[in-house]
């Protein structure tokens, strides 16, 4: 629980050593070094830009010293930039950036914090505002009042492409849920925003020129062209790059709802309501298919100002195509031979709308085929053997099988995942220069608006670092995990509700009670992703996702905490929670009477009581007051294999730490 | 802790009894009858108008839709207003109503809940927008999933005029703030946003004919004209009344900065930094400062569509008009006496500009005099005494004293002050009925934009029963507590952040740490007002509201409960909260290690683990084990004692219930 705490002290008590490199900071920087001393950040912090500025820089500033000042909580009228010469942060660009964030622009800077003030260098403004989020995480309350500090820090990213995908169509993530989830995206220095425009499930763009489109396929739900503008503006402020993807030829339901004559089997079309893979498909083979999506890409292809341009192009469903006479025939008189072909085909007539709008194509692994344009970036759902196989074809390449965090798997597995590990490892220096990086993958299947923040932070910012830090530098699981759940708290001022919305979660289903006993069981709790979700039952996106496991973390602090206290068998934590856990359940039993939400997870609250007293036995044992009888350790081992299978979609995590005692129980350590 | 539920259980289980009229609802309804069965709220649930409608009421529908979809987490497609006979809530206006909300008009509602559907009339939308309200509140879960009781509510308001003044001025709250706080006003009925926008430490709308006004007067932070008309829009769109408040001829240093020569005596002035009465005044007997002042209230009057229009005109600094040679002249040339007589001057000519404008002035207490035009309206913050003389004379009045939320008193002082007792009780019905009703007061010299919701929510709800129920209906107070509790929860799905902004506040201060210990310490705590922070120590508007404190709130819930087990001699969970208390400056002291912000609070925190240790020693003398020593009981009175003295602007609250406890021990009780 302190390991923050240790590792400022290890951090700046022990200065110039290599310790030093490991700041609570997310992602770490390339090279760190504590120096002594401290800067005072009080309500005359000021920062001002002394090289080349521009309004990006300018707006940067200003949100800068508010989110300062919201982050200590200390009024700092000084908005507005300050005279260079009395600011204490200067920034420094070196030279004129690009208007906008581009693919592999000098993100770099440094970063001198020394008590008197601070400087920060970078060569473009994309470097700027990735060194005052930075400072900003350097931030902390000390004993004399906040401070920054003293260090030197050079940084630059590892990989020029670190997104984070999000899925709208599934469910609606309106504007203000893309702000936030931007901000947050800035604040870990993630650059790439890969916005999941449509699916089976929702068309969520205006369309002026084919107004069914958003009409007839998004329920109403959908952005204007005015907010794309707006979200790609408020993207490019924060360094962002925005890559739209429309899902093409499959999951293309919502659009054949108002556009039938796009599929390749008669409609009608209704928009999907369930998960999975739909029958409906473009027809390939039709030219009208193409005048479409030419005129189509030429309305949506201006609105974003990215050269890279998504347009999906996996899990095509090939029963329409192989039912169809028509498109047999064509696939017959152009030697298109299956389902693959003609979508290679399919791929290539998009390609060259693409390029006729200025843009470079990105899809899905399925894309990859010895006739795709040499630009074409692949990103990889599958592994790093289809990104390495890219690779080597002469494909650039981004890395997002292992970052789907709707699998809501733990931080420590994306940390694992490496884009030039495994079957990557193979390749020669210039094709390994072709994997550009990776991106965190939000498919919101079981996450709305309210649920969507918890289920991508604070684990995104694992990726983020896995992306940006030195392989080497960013190895050890204790210290990502000390330094994500700072950094979890830190993104609250950016506006992300992952932590905010737990509490209104837990009382809607407390109903207008004190929620307490329930927030003790579901702090001992980790929800289930994707795939036990979708096997626990018949989900729809009418399904409200309001139960237990939807205000449920995916992974415990609590539950991390006590693991800990476990391992060095520190008793007094454990002995605390165990005796909370122990009395929950006659406290939360009352809450959950009469209420439909609550009655599921009522043997799971008897569990987690259950295990409390199991708990404490293990202590007493383990305390050498009487050794625990074979008979007894044995029934208890069942019983916590018993407990931690899930249930209403979520684990029974508190069985860990009770598993590690009963472990040193069993072999009598004390 | 159950009282809700007790409450719910006792209501719908006694249908047709007395009781059935508290069900859980605030304010409470004037007329309400259960009645056997419910009406489930899923999915499939829909509204729409059958009678008069309009935009305001079409756009509330859809809002209302939205609300419980969010209050349930269920997805309701239907946001649109759905075909009248199919809707499962029928909103039948019968008469078409102003557009603008107004003084006075019809507010009253029917609604009736019956299995198969739900019916609310109502004379106009006011009374519409009012019953949706009371729909929200009624929306449970139960064992079978969310439902509304079947139910018959007759209501109408007590007084017509239920305002919340809120203070702009002292610290800057930007619109979004206006925005939540207006919803939650409409949560509980309230209808007169009263915005007190000038004030010596800051002016806070732009003005285009005097814009020194903000350029010098505000530190960048004010409305644009922009911003004025929307909130009036959003507010009108919410059955409320925006009452602007433009203090003068006082507390007006905020517009001498620009406008030096309004001043009764040479400047150069600026902006006002501490707290209390400043010597600006405008110079009372200049034709120039009417001439400005009838440019400037034409300027502002047309962005407010209501008719009351407030000048303030409280605590006028004579010094500047006693020590000015010609505006003692000028008195004697007209026959005024002193300070008192040269207000009542400008009172007289603000009124004629105010009239020109087509407005109806409202002044505080002080404006009160003979000559005051009879439809001046007069707020008191001094008492009904004051507000019975009003009456007397003929003025329209409404009571603030007793309703001033920064003091932080608790909820039921609130709801023990009534505009029509003590001196008011000898007032004839015609004079009585001049007291239109209140104003909640949210003067913000403690307070900013990240604080001030918890420091009107829940406890407004309170202040807007007692001026919407029938006084003999709302008289119990651990009734009002409770339902307080339940609709404190409510009132989080109009995105108040009084709950949602603790967690953070007090993460900000744990300085990225688990806070859980100082949770339990803030839980046990309550902060105090205007009076004791104002003698703590010398506070300006640059003094950061980070502290203790500050995340505290008014009234301690966890205290509550524990006060009611202690009452009724409940042990466990006294034994479980001491016990959690006395443990927890052990997990307190490493977080406040090297902490500015947690330092001053240390021995708060050895109090409060003390306290647990003592409570816990009383338990066991109350459970009989052995008598408690009297010169022991004398001496924990008095450490009892000097804990419950405040400190740190905080008072330890959780004394309270273990000085029953200690009470109980004296005499004898088990």
């Amino acid at each position: 629980m302190l390991r923050p705490l240790l590792l400022l002290t290890v951090v700046w008590g022990a200065a110039q050593t290599a310790r030093a490199a490991a700041p609570v900071l997310m992602p770490l920087p390339v090279k760190v070094e504590a120096a002594p001393g401290k800067l005072a950040v009080d309500g005359s912090f000021s920062v001002a830009a002394t090289g080349y500025s521009d309004v990006r820089l300018e707006s940067a500033l200003k949100r800068f010293v508010a989110r300062v000042s919201r982050q200590t909580g200390i009024p700092m009228l000084s908005a507005s930039p300050s005279e260079a010469s009395r600011a204490m942060l200067r920034v420094e660009c070196t030279a004129r950036g690009d208007e906008d964030p581009s693919l592999g622009e000098d993100e770099s800077y440094q970063l001198d914090v020394a008590p008197e003030g601070a400087r920060l260098k970078a060569a473009t403004v994309a470097g700027a505002l990735h060194g005052l989020e930075t400072f900003a995480q350097l931030v902390v309350p000390g004993a004399e009042g906040f401070h920054v500090p003293a260090i030197h820090i050079q940084d630059r990213p590892r990989f020029p492409w670190r997104g984070l995908m999000l899925d709208v169509s599934r469910h609606w993530m309106p504007v203000e849920v893309v702000e936030r989830n931007l901000d947050a995206m800035a604040a870990v220095k993630l650059n790439v925003f890969h916005w999941h425009l449509s699916d089976d499930q929702g068309f969520r763009v205006e369309s002026r020129r084919f107004p069914r489109l958003q009409q007839l396929g998004s329920d109403g739900d959908f952005y204007t062209q005015a907010e794309i503008r707006h979200v790609v503006a408020y993207a490019r402020g924060r360094g962002i790059r925005v890559e739209p993807e429309f899902d093409m030829p499959g999951h293309t339901n919502s659009w054949l709802v108002g556009y039938p004559e796009l599929a390749s089997a008669p409609g009608p079309y209704s928009i999907g309501r369930t998960w999975g893979v739909y029958d409906g498909a473009m027809d390939p083979t039709r030219e009208e298919t193409y005048e479409f999506l030419d005129a189509f890409l030429g309305e949506m292809t201006p609105l974003f100002s990215d050269p890279y341009f998504h347009i999906g192009g996996d899990e095509v469903n090939a029963r329409q195509w192989s039912q169809s006479p028509s498109i047999q025939a064509f696939a017959r008189d152009h030697k298109l031979e299956g389902a693959r072909d003609l979508q290679v085909y399919f791929n290539q007539r998009i390609q060259k709308l693409l390029r006729k709008y200025g843009k470079i194509m990105v899809g899905w692994d399925e894309v990859l085929h010895p006739d795709l344009p040499a630009d074409t970036v692949v990103q990889s759902w599958r592994g790093q053997a289809s990104l390495a196989e890219a690779a080597s074809k002469g494909h650039r390449g981004i890395l997002s099988a292992g970052y789907y965090l709707d699998h809501l798997s733990p931080a420590s597995y994306h940390y694992g995942i490496d884009p030039l590990a495994d079957a990557a490892r193979k390749l020669t220096p210039e094709e390994a220069s072709r994997i550009l990086g990776g991106e965190a993958c939000m498919w919101a299947e079981y996450a709305n608006a309210e649920t969507v923040d918890s289920r991508i932070w604070p684990r995104a910012a694992v990726i983020a670092e896995r992306l940006w830090s030195p392989k080497e530098a960013a190895t050890d699981v204790a210290s990502m995990y000390a330094r994500m759940e700072a950094v979890s708290r830190v993104l609250e001022w950016t506006g992300v509700r992952h932590r905010a919305n737990y509490g209104p979660m837990l009382d809607r289903l407390a109903a207008g009670r004190p929620a307490e006993p329930l927030r003790v069981l579901a702090d001992a709790c980790e929800a289930q992703g994707l795939g036990p979700r979708a096997r626990a039952m018949k989900y729809t996106s009418l399904v409200p996702l309001n139960r237990f496991v939807d205000a449920v973390r995916p992974e415990s602090e609590t539950v991390r905490a006590l693991e800990q206290a476990a391992g060095r068998l520190d008793i007094a934590p454990l002995r605390q929670q165990f005796t909370r856990w122990a009395g929950n359940d006659a406290r939360f039993e009352p809450l959950a009477k009469d209420n439909a939400l609550l009655a599921e997870i009522k043997p799971l609250s008897q569990d987690l009581s259950a295990l409390g007293a199991m708990g404490l036995r293990i202590l007493d044992y383990l305390q050498g007051k009487r050794p625990a009888p074979r008979a007894w350790l044995s029934a208890q081992t069942k019983e916590l294999d018993r407990m931690l299978k899930p249930r209403n979609e979520v684990v029974l995590a508190a069985v860990r730490p009770v598993k590690v005692l009963l472990e040193d129980a069993r072999r009598g350590r004390k």
